[in-house]
């Protein structure tokens, strides 16, 4: 035993020794150079001159870091901490941090030998820390694609911190490589500077986000807690038992409930940066826990909030993005559907859905003219621009859907279409000239009700921008931030499975629209909600609403449309009760706002430790097996699904 | 049940109708108020010049919060919301906010009847909206007490924006009735001064701990998962079911191995406002959950992290509390225990163990001869000033431990102890002078081993307090706050029931104190650690260390030393091995620290939804019931405690 920690302390590679000796040094060296104090840091110093620029050098060893080096240090003395990401023969290393890359150069002096063994022998990613002089690099020799490229280090004295294993793949490659084995070494993926990009921007721009709220707003930053009782309807909430037998809390899916009652309190004006749970299994690009930015308000409305959060985006958005222009275009839950198919549509491109039914109305095509004879029978369609380029995609044998039907407008003006023969050239101008289509667009047309008929071409819409696009066709500019408000959704939406029954379209707690407020006894269906949607480019990154603050509102809701039990609601119906201020709020889903700011796939690019899409952490392997004594603690004991009794016979001796 | 919406719609009390009305009404007239707009608040703008002064009227319907009019508001038309906190007669209301208290006089005009009326019938505790004019109170009736009191607002036109029931007990009253109590009903708890003082302070010592960490030292605000995996030893976590039969997650106690791992992915300096679980079942003043300030930075030493928390405290300490003075003293372990029997000092009063061992190696008191026979036998005292005044307590029976001696100097210059007749008068003035005790003061001996002595009376020297004060001697400033480190921990401690294997005095990351780390191998029971405490009058708030960053050397403690199972900490073992920097960090209690920074003896008091000592939500009725079928998408069932069937039998059907 005492042999391993020799070699830890002394042995072969020698690196604890030289740590901790050179560590002594260091701290010494450390001690004499003051770090930063704050008599110049006061509260009457004017934030906005540091906040950009703060001081990555305070209280650690290295006097710069790698990245910030340029032509103006050039004659002083310098001391760097960092990772061999290169090494080239005995001439120089190229040492990486958080920040950059920076060119050392090794003595080749007779009696530095023994230093330039050190530095030749040392694998790459190690951690060393070098002491030199920057220098101009040799005339000719300047590396312009570097950012420290003018310049180099002469190092004259250098220490191993810690020398690292021959790792499995080269850390600049494991961009490339497969996810999982990027999350099972989630450690060394998070050196690339692209994560270091994505979690610094997302700090932040968090920071900016808490500026604008707290110190601009007076909003209070309350922490709520996340082992609360299990919320109606909340199937998808994480219990956690509790040492009462039977007894479990909930990890909830969002503050709602606590906020509201903040609301309640007085608190007035509420933020917090909130860990959200939801266990939803396996989807791809969700994590069974997220992050919100979750506010509330008393005393506002609709367009207030609204304006509210157009602020915060704009203040909190990175310059090197662009600049973003309030106010954001709001559209009308029914004109998305209408013209986009969806509830969040991307506006970044056309292709909108157009009514064509007065084209068919008469014409000689059965299977239209009978889907125009239903109920609420419409034909619609979308116009596909330069669509000829893929028309072999859309022919394609799964995309022959009984129900839509393709007319190419080939370029040399014919047809190519089943309707081709069935309609005269009268009502072929007649459906271009309603559609917006033109030569060389693909028209596509479907027949129905209308919800059905735009759902059908809001999915066809998108699918044939990604296909369009990876033909090479510019359509949707990927610089381009399209934020949007879509408003006035329903409050209520039939049951799935039991449309003869009301659910929530949102969730209880929004209040109806106040000119539909005289349809909740008799015609709840129809009623609008004060709900608003925050779109990014086709992505939902945030929903709100104004709450119901009367308590017999908020009980008929519950009672009578939506026949939920309220006991669970007690005390929110009592609250509600002891004089509740009118009051709405927000969240906003900041992963995959991030995510969309920076350009990620997934959402995992901008958490720091993501999941799997099967909840699964890959670099420590939870979830894990707990010992049936572990358990007892909380009684309760695995039941095991019938048929795999195996699992359990797993668990550690 | 049309009949049940309809009261709230427009039913007896009118209030929803009058909401409903009212809002569209406000709706307009806050449209033409244009919202504060973000161009004079550019990324530019001098932060500085706000952020004590945030727009506490932005985007809301009020023009002013009824605690910020003064004499320079006279003449101004204002809008106030707020709740009816107390109505006398048919002449004035006082109205509350967040912010204060405001006079609101009723129109006595004829023409106003019908706005009388209503304000008049109203209860207290509903929420109102009223606009009027600020004017002087007649001369002589202006209220001193009161920082609105030199005016009052006479209401032009007001709604009733919500109606309170009446309240089973009035707000204010509430601060005084049970802590149960008050919980139950924490949505009107949080309308006192006190909790929205409180809460209000805690964001704002934690943003400015962010503006601090973020903007002015680059720290980067990384969020780490909190459904992880069980660590080893890790009885007090939580499990969290998974949908994989068999396998939990772990809620857990510290980011602790996740900022580790970022500092290996280079990261370099990351901080957290970390929520953090704790299953300790029914601990007084404990919370399942709770909050850390979680910081961790490469190449960095003990004295620089010290440097960074001394500057954080600083800066974001709140001007209402004094000035904090720099650097904080430090004392070592071995020091704190000497003097004062804790790991932890209260430095407010002196009171400080003096070893009396000499006085008594030849005196005539067999019974302390005899404990300074045994190996490291001592004896050792604490002078309790104006110990007389509660003499009598320190002589109640629970307190003739064995152990403990009592000698009371008392004023006529006698002693009252059973070593009155023992001692000579010689040997009575050298312990007098060796234990710094005077006339009225009384004396606590104790004799036995270091430790035991220490222990007992750093005990009683805490009790001693407790008990002066209660008799009105002035011991403890209690508006002083003495912050002190203490460093040089062990790094081991004899396992507790078995005290020849050793446990991490903190955890197993911890490095050691390069002086002794030549014993690592030899004498680990002798190795100091590089772990150090933040202590704030005698409670610790903070705790950290620098970490080891060796794979072997961490693989030997875990396994030689400790005796884990590695098996666990692979992952981590492995990311120290792949060019893991010198690495250290801390984390501070964040409850406890604004606990005791605004004075609030629970940190129930600082948090929005406390749960009760036994862990349950008082408000929600959490940990509550679940039922079997739900449980069984999670592949566990309860099992009952012998004896105890009933309970699952309580499930609501």
């Amino acid at each position: 035993m005492g042999a391993v920690l020799k070699r830890a302390l002394v042995g072969s590679r020698g690196k604890y020794l030289a740590f901790s000796v050179g560590f002594n040094k260091i701290c010494t060296s450390r001690c004499q150079k003051q770090p930063q104090t704050l008599k110049n840091l006061s509260p009457n110093y004017p934030l906005a001159a540091v906040r950009e620029n703060p001081d990555l050098n305070s209280f650690v060893f290295r006097t710069h870091t790698c990245g910030e080096l340029r032509a103006v240090h050039i004659g002083q003395e310098v001391t760097l901490c960092g990772w061999v990401q290169y090494r080239r023969q005995d001439l120089f290393i190229v040492l990486r941090d958080f920040d950059g890359l920076i060119q050392i150069i090794l003595p080749q002096e007779e009696t530095a030998a023994q230093l330039k063994k050190i530095l030749c022998d040392i694998s790459l990613e190690s951690v060393i820390t070098v002491t030199g002089t920057v220098i101009s690099r040799p005339s000719g020799q300047a590396n312009p694609n570097m950012v420290t490229g003018e310049i180099e280090v002469r190092v004259q004295s250098a220490e191993v911190l810690n020398s690292s294993r021959k790792l499995p793949f080269e850390t600049k490659e494991l961009v490339k490589k497969s996810e999982a084995l990027r999350m099972r070494y989630r450690y060394l993926d998070l050196r690339s500077s692209q994560l270091q990009y994505n979690l610094r921007l997302r700090s932040r721009m968090v920071m900016r986000m808490r500026e604008y709220l707290c110190n601009l707003h007076g909003f209070v930053d309350v922490e709520t807690p996340t082992l609360f009782k299990r919320t109606p309807g909340g199937a998808k909430e994480f219990v956690v038992p509790s040492r009462e037998p039977g007894k479990f809390y909930s990890l909830p899916q969002s503050p709602q409930q606590f906020k509201q009652l903040l609301m309640v309190g007085g608190l007035d004006r509420y933020f917090q940066v909130a860990r959200c749970y939801r266990d939803e299994g396996s989807k791809p690009d969700r994590q069974p826990e997220f992050t919100q930015i979750d506010i509330e308000m008393s005393f506002v409305n609709q367009a207030s909030i609204q304006k509210l959060i157009e602020g915060l985006i704009e203040y909190s958005w990175p310059e090197e993005k662009g600049t973003i222009t309030l106010p954001f275009p709001s559209i009308t839950y029914a004109e998305a559907m209408g013209s986009y198919g969806v509830d969040k549509p991307d506006t970044r491109f056309g292709m909108k859905i157009t009514d064509v039914s007065e084209v068919f109305r008469d014409a000689d095509v059965s299977f239209l003219r009978d889907a125009l004879g239903q109920p609420c029978g419409v034909v619609r369609s979308i116009s596909v621009p330069k669509g000829v380029v893929s028309v072999a995609i859309f022919y394609s044998a799964d995309r022959q859907q009984s129900d839509v039907t393709f007319v190419t407008l080939q370029p040399d003006g014919t047809w190519k279409s089943v309707l081709t023969k069935l309609l005269t050239d009268g009502e072929k101008s007649e459906l271009c000239r309603a559609a917006g289509a033109r030569v060389g667009d693909v028209l596509i047309l479907t027949a129905g009700d209308p919800n059905t008929a735009n759902a059908a071409l809001g999915k066809l819409r998108l699918e044939c921008a990604t296909i369009l696009e990876s033909k090479g066709v510019a359509l949707r500019d990927h610089n381009a931030f399209n934020f949007l408000w879509v408003v006035d959704f329903p409050l209520f939406l039939p049951k799935e499975g039991n449309p003869e029954e009301l659910e929530s379209a949102h969730h209880p707690f929004t209040a109806p629209h106040p000119e539909d407020a005289y349809l909740m006894c008799t015609e709840p269906q129809k009623v609008r909600s004060q709900h608003y949607d925050l779109v990014l480019n086709g992505n939902e990154i945030g929903g709100g609403s104004i709450r119901i603050h009367d308590m017999e509102l908020q009980h008929y809701v519950l009672e009578t449309v939506l026949k939920e039990d309220t006991g669970l609601l007690l005390h929110l119906l009592e609250a509600l009760d002891s004089g509740a201020p009118p009051h709405g709020g927000i969240a906003l889903g900041l992963d995959r706002l991030i995510a969309l700011t920076v350009g990620a796939s997934s959402i995992r690019d901008v958490i720091a430790f993501p999941k799997s899409f099967r909840g699964r952490d890959l670099m420590s392997n939870a979830p894990d097996l707990v010992s049936p004594e572990e358990l007892s603690t909380y009684h309760i004991q695995v039941s095991q699904p019938a048929g795999s009794e195996s699992s359990q016979a797993h668990y550690p001796p």
